[in-house]
């Protein structure tokens, strides 16, 4: 099959992107497995969301595009190939955070053919900020998916690095905002039981 | 919140299910990530397949609902937890294959409630029998992701296994159904130079 030139380069771009993101697949986190036996990484816990996201729409508070949502999810921590990754907890770390991130979106998205490049900065920027119903639901779900990972393995992460019951409920401050009725059931189902048995701290 | 008891039953099939698929990323892959550090498993893979999808969608040849197309792939895997990885290139693996997988299916999207159970599998039936413009990309893009793999990591998979280039063809009989462009692209960029540099054998 003939390829026009324009088409080879279009495709050239994008595979540079998507080959790209391979790192994301050796960009740690703290958090463990449902098991306990390792802690996953970026590419996990995208693909881990976006299955959220699939399976639990129906209790966003607003009405959500859902493909927007997954689209948002999949690529939300593609500039941690640049900045890494933050720990939650690391105000250090989180006082640069903003600044080492968007000068990786300008570089990663900038792989990309323009159209491309441009439409999905925006809507990176778009879940950072947090302004619309689909950023909302997923930033909600970028806070649920590791509570539901820490509370399978038994509050080991946060029992290592000696978290407060404070530090998550600040933590999810917002969640409320993408889903009340998951932020419910998470509360109850995987906060409380890491307090009652001494894993999360409270003072 | 005061949640029903109706919510609360839901939720928690929802919650075993998506805790169920965190053991995919327990599934290894014979294919080595670009940089050749290591091999992949099947949650990284579908989350880089649904990345492809996103950037890719204009070069299927047919019409393609964009989120339906990025479900299937999400949970074209999740049968594995059960019945395993089985190697495109193990024949005898292969021939119970398709019994293994259908009884993992049953079990897995039994864990959710009776309407999203019926629904998820039978997307997933759908990407295995390749019936509709939406399953024929996918299951292109299955191979495509980890052609763009081994070319990256230097054809390491292929040697390692002495992989001949007419199985490679062979696995890939279909994958034009998918998406020409892609196919002539992935040919030329991925599967030719290593034919070249002799990691893909040739008769």
């Amino acid at each position: 099959m003939q390829k026009s030139d324009e088409t080879e380069s279009r495709l050239k771009k994008q595979f540079n992107f998507l080959r790209e993101l391979d790192k994301e697949k050796q960009i740690g986190r703290q958090t463990y497995l449902a098991d306990g036996s390792r802690l996953e990484n970026d590419a996990e816990h995208a693909w881990h969301m976006a299955v959220m996201a699939l399976f639990l729409s129906e209790y966003s508070n607003e009405k959500i595009d859902l493909l927007r949502t997954i689209a948002m999810i999949l690529l939300h921590d593609v500039v941690e190939i640049d900045a890494g990754d933050t720990y939650a907890y690391d105000e250090e770390a989180k006082k640069s955070q903003a600044d080492r991130e968007r000068q990786a979106a300008d570089r990663i998205f900038g792989l990309l053919p323009d159209d491309q490049g441009e439409r999905f900065k925006a809507l990176w920027e778009e879940f950072e900020e947090r302004k619309t119903p689909e950023a909302r639901f997923a930033r909600a779900l970028d806070n649920f998916q590791p509570l539901m990972l820490n509370a399978a393995s038994g509050g080991k992460s946060w029992e290592e690095h000696h978290i407060h019951l404070e530090q998550v409920l600040a933590r999810n401050g917002r969640s409320q905002e993408g889903s009340k009725e998951l932020w419910a059931y998470v509360y109850e189902h995987f906060i409380m039981p890491s307090v009652e048995n001494g894993k999360l701290e409270s003072r």
